[in-house]
């Protein structure tokens, strides 16, 4: 009896010691790739790790579900983007600058037929470059603002080159940002935003270029499809908020936050917007979104420029604004959006009466 | 007696299981950053590794021991790269030409204080550029050939950012190719090698730039040290193989290997020298180093470019090649140099000799 006992103990305490020693290999295989054998090389952790504020640690590689935020500049790109950094989510950050030029350098190589033929002898494949692009434009969106559950970039022309971002990025999504040309052309010309090629003093071929640049990235983002690609029209976002941001944060997979109707109020707070003291459209995103920019170009371009204006911009058309319309109608505002204007007038009035007053003392 | 019998079993049992499962916690909480919290965002396996032809994988970063090969075009850097490609442990490739050209491009932000402010305003500061240019460039070098326990970097003016690349690297090291100015401009001017800003038919021109760019990567050779950057000369490398690679194997803290000797015999095989299609040095690394192309220069240039060598190209003085002397005393080759010389003279000669007869049958 003595004898069995000991025997049945025996047996549970090899079983206890086998399961614990075959999770323990499991982990051990699980784990293993963390440990690659030295033979000689020095082997370093891998320092491809973004750490949130609570000190979870992100891994991040070509997967990350990045949004880019673009469009022509002008275009509502600065809007949108602080509305989405105030989602507490999300950061997107100021404009990175060197993201588009690296895209434009890459799409020099790609047109010559020479230099394509010259590095692929050396070895630089497709493959090679994606993953060297990638891995630049990764870190500096990674690197160049607060770490966030959700990055984002807005470079306005990185869009130019939306498919190969999509081809680099498979998980990553797109809010492409269209506004009336007119009002777009307009307000570079007032506000003498450089635009390298652009002449700010012909109203004729900066409807032009708006227009075939327009044109590049709205086919583009037909191309990659709804799933990846979200138009959204400026005038929409400001007259109807709620509408237009509850089908971006679905496109996005986000969850909904008030937050995002008020963006203003998270302009410079941790986790909030971070603004660039440099871009131009800074001084507008500090208030809350208002109407009256909407048609502010009405009036401002030369008559033969308004006849031709199908012929001069056909993407107004193909975007559904009326060329012949000045101004079109875009809408009516929603009444959030009219008690939110009225309540921004009063404040401001409310501040001129205050310094009138202090003025007059 | 039973009962103590099944007691201490039981405490035995308790043991094991225990210590079972303290190794597995050792083993869980040491591997454990390679698990990071999920919280929404989706983690992926890192794709920074790189494996070699024995599946041994190699986790990559900035900490790397790359060799970067460079100097002035024409002054034997596809030579050292090949022969370095010959030693089993390392692999070169072919010229990149993407390097240098991000490394230019990163160039001109930081030259312009207007743009490095604008970046700075955006949180692109330094510590952001770099890790980008430092992933890029890591990408093109790991990935634009066969993977090797040594990578190495062949691209001639990327050691015109040298200090940077050391800093980027800080594992890096430089072997920088010198190489009598006359002889080299004579080869670009002869071979008509197309190197951008030069006017291959200005001799003048071309050693007073052959100079100045000199200058550039040879002051930023002594400033990282000689622990980081070698200079090596290609008239020793020429004339005194033997110790002028045990000196290279040196510096790199390779072993030595009599392939380094015989790098001809590796060309196009696995493992060994991939030569570009398209290098204007294709055609000569696939010989065994000869010595007669070191004074081919003498009595190739003009009088009045001679007599104001010194001013026109001051680097050759300071590099130690006496200006005035047509050609210089380079030096007397070593033995085994005149044996191979004079088989590879043989093996030509018994080819001519063997094409003629073919010829007058």
């Amino acid at each position: 009896m003595a004898y069995r006992f000991g025997r049945k103990m025996n047996t549970q305490c090899m079983l206890y010691t086998l399961i614990a020693l075959i999770i323990l290999w499991i982990f051990y295989i699980g784990l293993l790739p963390c440990y690659p054998v030295d033979d000689g090389i020095k082997f370093v952790p891998n320092a491809q790790y973004m750490y949130l504020a609570d000190n979870t640690s992100i891994q991040y590689d070509r997967n990350l579900p990045l949004v880019f935020v673009g469009g022509f500049p002008r275009s509502g790109t600065t809007l949108m983007r602080a509305i989405l950094d105030a989602h507490p989510e999300v950061r997107c950050g100021e404009e990175t600058r060197i993201i588009p030029r690296l895209l434009g350098m890459q799409n020099n190589w790609k047109r010559s037929p020479i230099e394509a033929k010259r590095l692929l002898n050396a070895g630089i494949t497709e493959d090679v470059i994606d993953s060297a692009m990638a891995a630049f434009i990764l870190e500096v969106i990674v690197k160049h603002g607060e770490p966030a559950k959700r990055l984002c970039n807005k470079d306005p022309f990185a869009l130019k080159s939306m498919m190969y971002l999509a081809k680099l990025f498979p998980q990553g999504k797109f809010i492409f940002m269209i506004r009336d040309g007119r009002a777009v052309v307009h307000s570079i010309m007032s506000r003498q935003v450089s635009i390298s090629g652009f002449n700010l003093s012909d109203p004729k071929s900066c409807l032009e270029k708006w227009s075939k640049a327009v044109e590049t990235m709205h086919s583009q983002c037909i191309h990659i499809g709804p799933s990846k690609c979200l138009p959204v029209y400026y005038e929409e976002l400001v007259l109807h908020p709620r509408t237009s941001l509850k089908g971006i944060t679905r496109f996005l997979n986000l969850p909904w936050n008030d937050a995002l109707l008020h963006h203003e109020e998270y302009v410079g707070k941790p986790g909030g917007i971070s603004l660039s003291k440099v871009e131009k459209s800074t001084d507008q995103v500090v208030r809350p979104v208002n109407v009256d920019a909407l048609t502010k170009w009405v009036g401002k371009f030369p008559k033969e420029v308004i006849d031709s204006m199908n012929q001069l911009a056909p993407m107004l058309n193909q975007l559904g604004y009326d060329p012949r319309a000045n101004p079109p109608n875009y809408g009516k505002p929603d009444d959030e959006v009219i008690l939110k204007t009225k309540q921004a007038q009063n404040q401001e009035e409310g501040k001129y009466r205050q310094n009138s007053q202090k003025s007059m003392r």
